[in-house]
């Protein structure tokens, strides 16, 4: 049991893995303590929002994200020789910029569950929840720009320009998702999950690797890594939120296909040319609800068609181009070992 | 006439002043340049909300913000013996997060109207210019990033300090506005309002005494003669809001009154103790609609109760307030007499 004082734990869907474990001791501290300077109001959504307290302001158990883009930056940080305390606010910023994205995409996407709870917009309302998005975006930017170091202006026009790629990536989805006539080819959609997903965890990467003593060109390589993980961690997301258990990814059965996403499995089982493609498509043009039989019969023909299988090989594929960036780097062999299981934890996250 | 490729000027509504005149010459080549960063699509977005184009991209006539924003960073700086050149990255930067709060406070509000022609939102779906403002607060990081001087990190702690305050000060707005049970003090109001826009001029200011040569200790008292001028001209504007000409001011006759806002005019007039004010209470008691007659029966109700005379009188006394905080500081007479005329002629706006 801990005390509401010290760093609540904050198990995840089955990850229990060292740099997670790191991650969630050293964040929730430094976390809570940025969202205090939020006064208790908006505090409350934004702690919310990043799993710190449930939606009455007690101390959360088990609700909050899996911090893994932090994770990542402390590991590649201690994989190239940096300590977790000189890439901490690095870690931190980059944790407040993927939350601030969270509860912004979930007002545009209308989505309402969230890590087995009401998404922010749903518990507190639209307005508030967009300007706890923009407190979050503040802290972030805040974090890195205090420890006032020669490298700490690039940090931030890199953590900037992060925001700026995400926005980008995100305004892309959004029309490709309304892009009803046109057929959406999987390098398309490849480009997008890079845009959108592949460009917060290739910074969380590269701002591990921007410690004193970092060799210089190493940001390069491990922002490839982040960038190609980013994709497989989305691609498997996306196998799971339409072959998922409910109970571990923490959104209603079939939502995905309910919501008609073009997510990769479906666009790659729509492009495959098969009989079951030719079904699938039809099913996707019709804005009619889906009925829970329906919902099945869409789920079976996007398997039928490759979708499924795609999306894995493809996942594995971006798993295998990540480590060729880094083929040859000295890199620590402890913190080398945590990074490969951590993906692999990730990647076979298949149910 | 100019070309497509020229600065374009972006007459505002009766604003002929040397230093908003300079910021209009500086500003728009940069932020177009800034935008460009976007690509087509959320770069027009972010276009038409900073008024450098209109809703077909076209380049904008005269629907541009007024930049008073940047004009006082830019006549700080010259009145403590800056260059233009030194703080146009931070002018720049406070225009763009001016205009990301902006976008997001029309969308929070549900405002329909600004500047004469639609909001952001109602033009381009809520998504998207929800989507646009990030990408506005994105870029107002990166301008201000990207100058690598050792004073880089303390600026973007002041930057994102100020959108932190920025976001509580909005949350506050939402949450007095909600309040129809208490009665808002007076005082409570203008401390919103201190919050609210005050942080964003003070900040516009103190970024102009950021400069090489700038006197240790000026930044706290332009901080404090920007943050008391924040008040004043946000007082003029709520004035504006209720007794304003609509070709002047860009938004519907009676748009305040008939949403029922609870600007500094009328928390002053329900607070007067007054028979006017008791009556006023009860219209605003009221969730009917209001018909234009009972517009402007309100409308004369709030000046009956003196809520015009105080206002103006509270923004006569912020600007006065305002000057003393700089008064006996050895700053550049021109630049010093372009700063009283353009505080001038911003609380002249009366009608």
């Amino acid at each position: 049991m801990t005390t509401a004082e010290a760093p609540t734990p904050l198990p995840g869907p089955g990850l229990a893995h060292p740099g997670v474990a790191q991650a969630r001791q050293l964040l929730p501290p430094l976390l809570r303590d940025r969202v205090a300077r939020l006064g208790s109001e908006l505090g409350a959504i934004c702690a919310y929002q990043l799993g710190l307290c449930d939606a009455q302001g007690e101390p959360a158990q088990g609700h909050g994200g899996k911090l893994i883009r932090p994770a990542f930056t402390l590991l590649c940080s201690a994989a190239t020789g940096g300590s977790a305390a000189e890439v901490l606010p690095a870690a931190a910023a980059v944790e407040l910029l993927h939350n601030a994205s969270l509860i912004h995409d979930d007002i545009m996407d209308g989505d309402r569950s969230r890590r087995h709870r009401p998404t922010a917009w749903v518990r507190f309302g639209v307005p508030r929840a967009l300007l706890a998005g923009d407190a979050l975006i503040a802290l972030g930017f805040e974090v890195l720009a205090e420890p006032r170091q020669p490298a700490t202006a690039a940090a931030i026009a890199d953590l900037a320009g992060t925001l700026r790629r995400l926005a980008i990536g995100q305004d892309g989805d959004l029309r490709f998702e309304r892009e009803t006539e046109r057929e959406i080819a999987v390098d398309e959609c490849l480009a997008m999950l890079g845009g959108k997903t592949g460009a917060l965890l290739g910074c969380a990467c590269r701002m591990g690797v921007r410690h004193a003593g970092a060799p210089p060109g190493w940001a390069d390589a491990f922002d490839g890594f982040g960038r190609h993980l980013g994709v497989a961690f989305q691609i498997v997301d996306d196998v799971l939120g339409i072959w998922g258990d409910p109970s571990v990814t923490g959104k209603p059965v079939g939502s995905d296909v309910r919501a008609r996403k073009k997510s990769a499995p479906v666009v790659a089982a729509l492009r495959a040319g098969t009989p079951a493609s030719a079904h699938l498509s039809r099913w996707y043009a019709s804005a009619e609800p889906l009925t829970d039989d329906q919902v099945g019969t869409v789920t079976a023909l996007i398997e039928e068609a490759g979708g499924r299988y795609w999306a894995l090989a493809e996942a594995d594929r971006r798993v295998a181009a990540a480590w060729d960036l880094l083929d040859g780097l000295p890199l620590d062999p402890a913190a080398r070992r945590d990074l490969v299981d951590l993906t692999t934890t990730l990647t076979a996250r298949r149910h």
